[in-house]
């Protein structure tokens, strides 16, 4: 029955307008229509098909993934890509590969550390990749804490060169990407050694492998660490390990921009400001938050669509069952993931905002908005690629039994998602250094001092202090107003409350370290608030399109009440509201489910993703789930014969008691 | 460094005998040898190594399971094992394989459902493996309601048969577990036809493959369902796919003991209650709780010792960095899952007793306290497995990035665990079924019903809706009667004010649906009230040992007190407690963990878990983590070579710009 929509019938039922909602998804009509070109591209190419890739062994995926990347660079020539196309052709041929950090970091630390000169020499290279480079940081022993990295990079004047070389076991490189089997370069993070001083961490441009015959150089040690989490997803990656014995490169491959190191092994500080590595910092945080709203998407797509086709009870006089997607329990679970893939997508949009924003602002030698934006994006990372992570593995559940096979597509999702929330700053290190500067702005409010962006709020201490929510009926808690206020109230008592807390310490670190899980959770309560009031904003904003600014603002209303629910143990421990008032909130909350109901398919069609791109016969676009599911189970290699190998072995002799005779 | 205890300086530090906790946890002396011995004879063995165990491909992670399942057969009936130590002995091969399908539910099935003459036939075959049997309930397209199967069985009195056959395509089996490649027989469950009439669904042994050559019989449609969730973990195990064309069985072939079949096709119910089918779940169940306990025990074990052998940050005067355990937002994050899985191991010690009690009552034809007994093992089911599988993916994190290798064993641990909140009643609907009767509890209070057993609580209504916590300090929170009262608040006010909210909707059903997501956290509440009760319970016992009791009551604290953070916003809402008293709970939990903290590895040793059941390099015993780590990546097979299969036909043309030359 190809080409049925067995989902017509929800999809008729939605009140509207999904191309519209597709434009506010991508943010412009422009990156609607690049990201619709380039994942059509991908998904139509047979050599992108993802079909058996959770059945490969290491190998043979590792060897899939090469010929996707070789392939895809060969098409990205071909038709002549912008980088920008590029760039999202590799993200929809959906599969780790060493050009993630190529592109991604390798290509970038240059930009961002290299002087002019190297860019010159090294950047060519890299982008037309005839070097390939990865981003050698993280050490067996020491991942967060970059300062405790132990590989050295030695100056010798004699030779004008300087020894890279690995101490310890704990010093060797451990986890970069792209590594382990096809790096040629990598920028090597080392502590710098001169003139009998550390100068602490520094990148190098270190040769790893030759560029003849891919051998790894003299004194140079790599290999890939082996098997990461789940049946695909990452182990598509040669995440490495690389050690050092004395390698040597000359003084101008380490990157300069910031320190310079003389002929004589002298080091000068350059006049480049040191915030712009925070810029940095932001820039990446918001990718991923963008990225993290993508995850939550797929996830919450699969798991909407096959609420819709599949049915469980309630059959009455002998008639269908009743869609699981009616059930209130299955919406209490669904629904808020759902209104929380736009609320991270409209975060991740006004984040790209804040970005260019700051970015202006280094231009001009501002730094003042930096440590406020610096820690909404740390705060933020950590509040959405937590949610996510959860939230597909909520979504694998939703889909029952099935949710358990790969070809549902949700165990690879989940797989190849969890990194995102150790990456990039660990989500707790993130949340204590959001609480350090909350604690911080609170302790500035007596001097005066005006706090501006996303903690604007707690200039209005007074009155957050004292305020009592108005909310007196259910439908009260629809004003955005009643909503931000409880939000702003919660946020600012519970950061006050550890100040007051830090201040019966006599030693403020040790007070820090003592409340820290207190602190975390009012540095998530903080981060909750961001999304609500980014949401809210974004609402103000005209927004065309059928029916679209409604059902936004139903969303909107279940991001923010779920959270409440969810939360409301600080919401009354702090008095913001009042017990009747949550009960209310509740209330709502399964009032608005029913104003999701009939639009949740059309909701995640909005998405626009592809079947290609999903990989889930569960969420398929056009609902034929069962005889999908059913075919594919017959290209599990395990069905290559009727009998399986080992029968003989082991089976028969079992059966007809003659193990004792069997080879074991 | 072979030999030296990493860990020794964490082991002196305990304030406890381990030895006697060993005997705690395992329940008796008796039960700790049995699993002592048994747990250390697969260990020594090299057949029964787990090393490469997720770098097999499927095929071969499969022939190795036949293998590992025929040697301990074999290994069984050398050492000629008691019943109860072979089942042990099989745990500790922790390898899902058809055996797991044969011993724990085709045998029980045909025990618990056939008539004597079945047992006479059938048993002997199957305790001798001459057979092989699955359970053949579920369907493609219907899974929790087992009413809504559509395989039928239908009588043909002309030949004295039963003609069982799949009408449509979702009413094929999917699912069951030694199915898809090994099993010889099953227990087919099947909608019964005869005399023109549907008698609903009847469990029927049925041969599907020759015991010659193992190839299906005429008919019968089968493979294996594909992949599943996880590198090794549930991929050993052959899930099958299965239809049937009109195959027959004769007709003591159904299983009779209930329903009988006459030669005429006439219907008769025997008098064995069918109660006893409850009986059954109710020891199913218990034994998903406890071990439900070990895999937590297991997963809290790496995370715990890890965390004391990692280090990062706060290194003074270039000294070591802080052991992670020690950060309090990891002891937050962490103590409570300790002290979960010995809340957990307590609450399935006492289900089994609840077990012998029921039994002990239905062979007295005593019904009275099976409803009671049915819910609270419902609800401790779903609340432990859920608890359970979230704690594992928890410590995974705690681990940082190298938690996600494979070689850390957490993934596959979480992989082959998750399954648990779906099988056997999914969490959500069992959560449903201890709310329905819980809200019949609540209504038959007026007619001076007598609650007894989990819900005596609730005949103290008056006092249980009036009271007022009297905890005025912090340590007023370590008294066992605030905590229980506490609970015991929140729990009934819960029930109470969701059998109110149903009260306003005239049709009782609807309502029910409505307040699903209401009813199904009530249930929560409940189910953490008996858990936190019978921890409670426990420790009235005399527990012989130096500190033992001590540290039980420590964690007993630290499961309640975290709890009661976790959900504050129930406690609140129902005003069991004020902020006041939560915010005291949350400081008290604080000066917990540092109780917990000098005993946080020996509580993990307590549970005796040899390193080859735990099969990870971060959960070692002797805490030498990073040589091993590092030796193991070499093991990887990318490594086999130095240079990748696939450079030449996709690196090397890549670097040199001969992609267009290149046949991709």
């Amino acid at each position: 029955m190809e080409g049925v929509d067995y989902l017509a019938q929800e999809r008729n039922k939605a009140g509207f307008d999904v191309d519209s909602m597709k434009i506010v998804w991508y943010g412009s009509q422009r990156d609607f229509d690049i990201n619709d070109r380039m994942a059509k591209l991908v998904a139509s190419d047979p050599v992108f098909s993802k079909e058996n890739r959770t059945m490969l062994p290491r190998k043979d995926l590792f060897k899939n993934t090469l010929k996707k990347a070789a392939y895809g660079w060969k098409r990205i020539r071909e038709l002549n890509l912008t980088f920008e196309e590029a760039t999202k052709f590799r993200t929809y041929i959906d599969q780790p590969a060493f050009t993630d950090l190529h592109w991604g970091m390798f290509i970038p630390a240059i930009r961002g550390q290299g002087t002019d000169e190297q860019h010159k020499k090294w950047l060519p290279l890299a982008q037309k990749m005839q070097i390939i480079g990865c981003y050698a940081q993280t050490e067996l022993g020491h991942g967060s804490n970059v300062q405790g990295l132990e590989t050295t990079a030695t100056f010798d004047p004699k030779t004008d060169e300087f020894v890279i070389h690995s101490p310890t076991l704990t010093s060797s490189k451990w986890w970069p990407g792209g590594l382990g089997k096809v790096s040629t370069h990598g920028v090597v993070y080392a502590r710098l050694l001169t003139d009998g001083q550390d100068h602490g961490v520094h990148g190098f441009i270190v040769q790893l492998r030759s560029l003849e015959d891919h051998t790894p150089l003299p004194g140079v040690t790599i290999g890939d660490i082996g098997m990461k989490f789940g049946n695909g997803a990452y182990n598509s990656m040669d995440n490495g390990v690389l050690s050092f014995d004395h390698v040597r490169i000359p003084r101008d491959q380490m990157l300069m921009r910031v320190l310079q190191v003389s002929r004589e092994g002298k080091c000068t500080q350059s006049d480049v400001p040191r915030q712009l590595i925070y810029g940095t910092m932001v820039y990446v945080r918001q990718t991923i938050v963008s990225d993290a709203s993508v995850a939550l998407s797929r996830a919450v797509t699969i798991a909407t669509r096959y609420s819709c086709v599949r049915r469980q009870f309630g059959s009455q006089n002998g008639g269908p069952e009743t869609q699981v997607i009616d059930y209130k329990t299955q919406q209490n679970r669904l629904f808020p993931l759902l209104a929380s893939a736009y609320a991270f997508r409209f975060a991740g949009q006004w984040l790209s905002w804040l970005y260019k924003d700051v970015t202006d602002k280094l231009q001009a030698n501002d730094f003042s908005t930096l440590p406020e934006a610096h820690a909404c994006t740390a705060g933020l990372k950590s509040l959405t690629t937590s949610a996510t992570a959860d939230a597909i593995e909520e979504c694998r559940k939703l889909c029952g039994g099935h949710g358990y096979l790969c070809t549902s597509g949700l165990p690879e999702l989940f797989a190849v998602y969890v990194p995102a929330c150790t990456y990039e700053g660990d989500n707790v290190v993130l949340l204590l250094q959001v609480a350090r500067f909350l604690v911080k702005t609170v302790s500035q409010l007596s001097s005066g001092n005006k706090p501006a962006g996303t903690v604007a709020y707690m200039g209005r201490a007074e009155h957050l202090m004292k305020c009592r929510s108005s909310v007196e009926r259910a439908e009260d808690w629809l004003k955005p107003s009643s909503i931000l206020e409880a939000f702003e109230t919660r946020a600012f008592r519970m950061a006050v409350a550890c100040s007051q807390s830090l201040s019966q310490f006599a030693n403020s670190e040790e007070g820090f370290a003592e409340l820290s899980a207190d602190l975390a959770e009012a540095a998530i309560a903080h981060c909750q608030l961001i999304v609500v009031s980014k949401f809210i904003d974004k609402l103000k904003e005209p927004i065309p399109g059928k029916g679209i600014k409604q059902i936004l603002e139903v969303l909107c209303q279940v991001y923010a009440l779920s959270t409440l629910h969810k939360h409301q143990g600080d919401f009354l421990a702090t008095a913001s509201i009042t017990p009747k008032q949550a009960a209310l909130a509740f209330t709502q909350l399964r009032h608005l489910y029913s104003q999701v109901r009939p639009n949740a398919v059309a909701l995640v069609d909005s998405f626009n993703h592809t079947d290609h791109y999903l990989g889930s016969i569960l969420g398929r676009y056009d609902g034929n789930v069962y005889p999908k599911l059913y075919d594919a189970a017959w290209k599990e290699p395990l069905n290559d014969t009727v009998v399986p190998d080992g029968y003989k072995e082991y089976i028969r002799p079992l059966l007809k008691n003659q193990l004792h005779l069997a080879k074991l």
